[in-house]
């Protein structure tokens, strides 16, 4: 039986574990790659070893990198004294998306969420206060989500920062309460941004 | 910039070249890659390169299997007096799924269409005639997809099976016309085998 092709549901198998991916789309993918070329599925066997072996953290804003420090964090152009702190690097895709900001970023990798175990010392909070020590930053944005975990931690890291002299300012709710950061559209970022208010 | 992570972004590439996959889905299945443990992304890869170099097709019915006579072909259990004809692997897939037919398939791997340039002679037909030659075969159950496509490619086996005084027959329209026999469910599936009438 075709559903019984051991490659075929090993890989299916493979895309399940994408977010979303159910048993019909798993199957339908992995015939897509059976009717890929030799070359295009080698490429692609690379491209996901790639991701694992040639993406690190940035030692300074602890996005995804393929280098020490990454591009923004190397940037001439970016303004060092405004770093915007998100929980994960897709945030900062979707906020680069916008074209409308420029400065810098930090990465928590998380939220603070007592119900799946995320305490404070598990999130990059220790990495982003010891950027705040040397005086030059003027002004933290907390874009991390608009949901439950997203604003505790915005709260956690206020309370930490705002003791600095540190001008602590959140995304206005022109994000969708309940929603992530990703799927935002650009305009509605955008204005986020712009509305940010002082905590 | 996060969406400028040359890895990243290759393997957000490739995975739009499967169906349906656009620009943010795409993206989204690089970063779950990101968060596989590398043991998961290695068996990912692997399973991406078995399917292309361990799969080839049954040399009786042209289905896709790992052994050169598929488990369907070589089963005691199987009658090979009826072959049901279909586009794809897939739609074996669906009908086994259905666990209501018990003769052999043949695959075409594809349906006649001049708009895309597929004639007769690119599809498995030549392949299923000489499958007919032995007379051991009394009935042909002819189950193209329900499209444009399927219908002359259902037409055309008609006119060439029929002289050789084989019963010729066509899944029901059970299956919703227009659609594809991967998508339809497994009772739907059922009935048009059961209600196949004579063409």
């Amino acid at each position: 039986m075709a559903d019984h092709i051991e490659p075929l549901e090993r890989l299916a198998d493979m895309f399940r574990r994408l977010d979303g991916v159910g048993k019909k789309t798993a199957l339908r993918y992995a015939f897509n790659v059976l009717n890929f070329s030799e070359s295009e599925a080698n490429e692609f066997a690379r491209a996901i070893e790639s991701v694992k072996k040639d993406i690190k953290l940035c030692s300074v804003c602890q996005n995804i990198s393929t280098t020490d420090v990454c591009p923004v964090c190397s940037s001439v152009k970016r303004d060092r004294s405004v770093i915007c702190v998100v929980e994960d690097p897709r945030a900062v895709v979707a906020i680069e998306n916008t074209g409308h900001y420029s400065g810098v970023y930090h990465v928590l990798h998380g939220a603070i969420s007592p119900m799946k175990g995320v305490s404070p010392d598990k999130l990059k909070i220790k990495e982003l206060l010891s950027r705040l020590k040397d005086g030059e930053v003027s002004e933290v944005i907390i874009a991390t989500n608009p949901t439950v975990e997203g604003e505790a931690t915005a709260m956690y890291l206020y309370k930490l920062i705002s003791p600095l002299e540190i001008n602590v300012t959140r995304i206005a709710n022109g994000v969708p309460i309940g929603g992530d950061l990703e799927y935002a559209d650009e305009v509605t970022l955008r204005r986020a941004i712009e509305g940010r208010y002082s905590l």
